[in-house]
């Protein structure tokens, strides 16, 4: 498969459903005639194509909050797009766009579900989709909404170098609480400690993982930002604090599974300390559940980009055509940093 | 035993701790004199005692947001009691007061917790530990607050007869909302549709609680207020909605449990369902959590209390000595409306 040529639009489709962890055969990549805007529409060409965990949900047909992609039909996801043909009199050729064209080299567009590039996102276009996009705006929102962390307080977060976590944690830092990170292995944990300034980070993959927390965590837990279950939530759980928060973002560990994980907490357990230490625990979908503060988030996020106060790494493959193992990586923590895929340039 | 004799202070002791059921061996009465209070304190005797689920929790010496009851000491709850002696001068002879003085006859006060009865109260004295206090208090600020009820949404309770769930349905057909209950025989649902006002009533004791649920719930379930847990939720959890609230208040069904009952539903489900559902699960405990509110519900459940818009049933069982196995028959579902205990006279 070439790169993008701008004679033909490549795209990556879902060829069939994963049972279990997806494999390359489950997608396929085609070439069709770049598509013809029409009238009010533009024709969108991707810079970059962002990778995230949820999409694995989308690969399943099971109930959730978004419907399936059905089999054969292109990928979806969240792009950086060059505008290349306009009949929108809202955009210009060569404008930059927050956009959904999916894995593909070109979409079509009305406009509507599209936000221009600004600010330091010119500077960076792919943290459009990063820091300053939807994995940005999750961190940011579900901590400061839901987990509402005060000074002093103790926060723990998962896939801490991710781009979830990794804002999640430097947020959690500027608010003046304790952060501890959970990551796999002892290079993602130095790089949270070092260069993201959490105060410890635990390797799940170590023997003594619920020791270790416990260790870090002298003072219980306040927030837990939830994007991994599984055995991390294990060690997660006798640590938590009365009116503890748990902001349920994610649940990685569980999307390639093909049965019920039966965790060592019963569910009795689970509800009785949600009882006994009056949590709140609480399932968001960024988007839907706080679009209206986008424009907000862009501009405290945005001059703590510019400031330096946060830092975000990102983890870039280059080429559309190697979109589906880097995203069977993604689900087995290959990636270090957030996951974008340079498709073409400007 | 004698009734109150205003001679000496009876007093209802845990005796032990106990094992699955409390049994009649896990209490003891005994007779002391009458206490003195000392400066600035009153003298309370008790009218009322208020019998309450939460106290199945304190007899056990497990965790839990309140200390353990010691073995030989009195028996905690809420009480309606009079002021007898007063070198308080906040209070005179003859006051009736919320107070917590426990299973006895006569108790001290150094007043910082009193609250006068006024309004409703001074009429149904009782009511000050039912509708108007704790229990109504329970109901109420936890639907609000957690649950947020929406016009045509469907709220679910179970115990729907008890002080706290027959107060949560006519709050929420108040708040224009489809309300379904939970409550255990044919009497009790009678009850909660022709007197209380519930859309609908499903026993818990019939064999397809599931689908007759799924029935009377068309439109899936908005506000569970979680009072219960165990097979009641089991019913509930497949039928909530999108953004749905689940206050969490209490457990009964868990609190005789001497082994953790593993759910049909494992906590991977719950969690994903959180999730995908973006759903909000809250436990609270009514007076830590919403002390501050505790004017403003007197002042609105005064209110509808007295326009006859929220009714409310008594379960009175005579005599301080009769409390052990009224409670024994709490946790069985055994009482029809708020279980209080009229102790003594005005």
């Amino acid at each position: 498969m070439t790169s993008q040529n701008r004679k033909v639009n490549r795209r990556v489709l879902l060829a069939s459903r994963p049972v279990g962890a997806p494999t390359a055969d489950n997608f396929k990549m085609d070439e069709q005639p770049i598509p013809k805007p029409g009238e009010g529409e533009v024709l969108l060409r991707t810079l970059y194509l962002s990778l995230d965990p949820y999409m694995r949900g989308r690969m399943s047909d099971a109930a959730s909050y978004a419907a399936p992609t059905p089999l054969g039909s292109v990928m979806g996801g969240g792009t950086v797009a060059i505008v290349e043909v306009s009949n929108n009199s809202s955009f210009a050729v060569g404008d930059l766009v927050e956009s959904y064209v999916g894995w593909q080299d070109y979409g079509i567009s009305n406009g509507k579900e599209l936000v221009k590039l600004k600010g330091v996102e010119l500077k960076h276009p792919s943290y459009a989709v990063g820091v300053m996009g939807m994995p940005g705006f999750t961190a940011y929102q579900g901590l400061i909404d839901i987990g509402n962390p005060q000074p002093g307080e103790t926060v723990v977060v998962a896939a801490a170098t991710g781009a979830v976590g990794s804002v999640v944690g430097q947020v959690a830092k500027l608010k003046g609480c304790h952060v501890v990170g959970i990551a796999g292995g002892p290079e993602k944990c130095k790089y949270a400690v070092e260069k993201l300034g959490f105060d410890k980070c635990i390797d799940h993959k170590s023997d003594n993982l619920k020791q270790q927390l416990q260790d870090a965590c002298p003072k219980g837990i306040d927030v837990y930002f939830e994007n991994v279950g599984g055995k991390v939530f294990e060690a997660v759980f006798p640590l938590l604090n009365t009116k503890a928060r748990v902001p349920v973002c994610g649940l990685i560990s569980a999307y390639n599974a093909t049965s019920i994980n039966h965790s060592e907490i019963a569910l009795a357990q689970f509800q009785g300390a949600i009882l006994k230490k009056r949590m709140r625990v609480q399932g968001f979908i960024i988007f839907q559940d706080y679009f209206i503060f986008y424009d907000e988030f862009k501009k405290v996020m945005g001059k703590w980009v510019e400031d330096g106060k946060i830092f975000f790494k990102e983890d870039v493959v280059e080429g559309l055509e190697n979109s589906q193992n880097a995203f069977i990586g993604l689900l087995e923590g290959k990636n270090f940093g957030k996951l974008v895929i340079h498709v073409g340039d400007v």
